[in-house]
């Protein structure tokens, strides 16, 4: 238990209505020294997808000993389960509908292990008031009570593996040549235009990194250079880059990739391969 | 006075500008221990309604002791006065043009008492900077100063009754034959496509809340069930729900009811009647 | 050093996305005693003559010994310098791309001293990950660094003043017959549809100060009373007011401006004169 616990929030409640105030209530009434940070609440309505993606790649920026809440929570009110995991010091509290999959399976924080929480344990003292906004009767109790120092196995029994995260929208091909190539579905346009994919070179194809001036994207019909930074290319033209997330992205300089490439959104699907290929 | 004070700050100034951050910065200049939470700043700029609404459904959920500042004020400038109040061990500050209207006449914290700010009073040390943003000359002084222990007495006379709500668009109605309708306004959509109506069962009509299933709602046209959760309609499907603020609203499973239901939206009526009537 | 040092951020990044929760994760990773308050993060993205704006009447407001992080920064990625700079007891990092330029001019905070930073420092421990995201890699650890106790000369070497900001749109005409004019032009649309221009009457034309009444502005075409408040015009009308930023804004009273005077937008240019001239 720290001095001074850090307790983080991603939904997709937006900020126009009282929602996350809300939480923000809940948590200060159970544990008034929290520090509560909204990582964000912009995730589009119900998207499991973007909000596992965006959670697993901003949680290592946060002190050791965080809670880290999500709720993207379409099945509120049915009888999907509540996850609790500790990962390499961080704890997490999710429903269990494939939010926790990305960090589960990274899990570059260390160890971990998940539980099941059951919300009607009369230890818990969870009111269930509302059947619709368990972000406030359900989520945030529990992530003020990891945070107030209790273990994850306090709050259900061990749950061998949360389910799985969607479909990242990245595979693999090789054509009869031997030669690869990288799909990658665009998941996500961020404020700035860029077009995000899960495409993790790290992972999938170090390769890149060490000479992205050897691999090419392709999108919208246009091929595109693969650069370090979007001073690499002219004003206002578009290219491939490695994200601050560590993943490929369709970006332009000084203007929004979206724009430039007509056609270019969520779903459009990226090839990445050799220049050469 | 507690150590680490709670301020809550509910306004229409949106986040796009830095009209915000200046409050919170008022707050701390004043008040460094002070916890300035975002209860919302999405209200539709001077929405008295909405903000009202809002901000009754939301004080509940902080702690004993919480000051709550509320700034949706489209008189700014003119002669509307300023009212104090202290409801149940938390405090107020706001426009005394309604806004307060529902939290005094809920009154479901406890005992009550305001008083008329007088905000040239020198004891208060008001500069009054500016005509057009007393959130920061004003409100964000006055909330920091109620939050570092002062009486709501020291801010001005005592006030037998603040400005009442703006009508909540809430009626009943009962037919020659005696079966009774509540109609009741949308007065807000949600990030979610949620409409909401100020209709609250538990104040109009018990009976709902135990037997929701004996009930419909008709709106645009349309009949819908009263249901107890988006998961006892299928996918795609709108309905007439409880919302998670105790009030009547209609929701969609898995989408958008202002999107399934043309023409939804605010000003919409929906009527709320037994099944069998 | 004080005990519980305030950071604010003003940036580009929107809150739609994780950028700036993980700015707070590494402040507070860092820094863990930090009050962290987000000034905005609404600039229209690349906007560094509005994120300047915003930031010199902002600033102001917040307690002697902040720490002032600004990240509006088309240029990263390029050879763009760091700036940081103690003014008047207040501290600020921001790209050195004209973003500190106003802060630097205006200077009503006091003595002003600044540091080109030398991001390569091994002292400073930066660990530049990525090429696109220097919000997390360099800036929030720089205001981190500062907020915790350091002098900006740990920094890097002196550098005797910033890049200037931005043209602001402002300039002061004399016709033939000796009668003065001023053109502002609209660098921002707020929330409430208020358009305002960076000029101040304090500095350009005091006497505007003591009697508004003597003068008028035209836009669009249209000429329009300078008022003290929304209130000295009739509803739905427009006016030029000065803002609570001490700047020429064009307002209406219970209306949007910019839907009260079509056309009427960033760019569009107010003349303000003498009503008898």
């Amino acid at each position: 238990m720290v001095s001074c616990p850090v307790i983080t929030l991603l939904t997709d409640f937006g900020l126009e209505d009282p929602y996350v105030g809300v939480l923000h209530g809940v948590l200060l009434q159970r544990l008034p020294t929290a520090r509560v940070v909204d990582l964000t609440h912009g995730v589009p309505p119900g998207d499991v997808r973007v909000a596992g993606f965006y959670w697993a790649r901003s949680v290592e920026w946060f002190p050791h000993g965080t809670v880290h809440v999500a709720v993207v929570d379409p099945g509120v009110g049915t009888a999907r389960g509540v996850v609790a995991a500790e990962i390499g010091g961080h704890r997490f509290i999710a429903p269990d509908n494939g939010l926790i999959g990305e960090v589960w399976a990274g899990a570059s924080l260390g160890e971990r292990r998940a539980v099941l929480v059951d919300v009607f344990a009369p230890a818990l003292g969870l009111s269930l008031r509302s059947r619709t906004f368990h972000g406030r009767d359900v989520f945030a109790p529990l992530g003020a009570w990891l945070a107030s120092g209790a273990s994850i196995s306090e709050l259900g029994a061990p749950l061998a593996e949360p389910q799985p995260a969607p479909p990242s929208g990245v595979t693999r091909e090789e054509d009869p040549a031997g030669s690869i190539k990288f799909l990658a579905e665009i998941i996500r346009v961020d404020r700035f235009g860029n077009a995000i994919t899960a495409l993790s070179p790290q992972r999938w194809c170090p390769k890149v990194l060490e000479h992205p001036e050897r691999f090419v994207v392709e999108v919208s019909g246009r091929r595109l250079p693969l650069v370090r930074t979007y001073a690499d290319v002219t004003p206002g033209a578009a290219c491939g880059l490695i994200s601050s997330f560590d993943t490929l992205e369709i970006a332009a300089r000084d203007a929004r990739a979206v724009d430039v490439l007509p056609g270019l959104g969520v779903g459009s699907v990226v090839r990445l391969f050799l220049a050469n290929s």
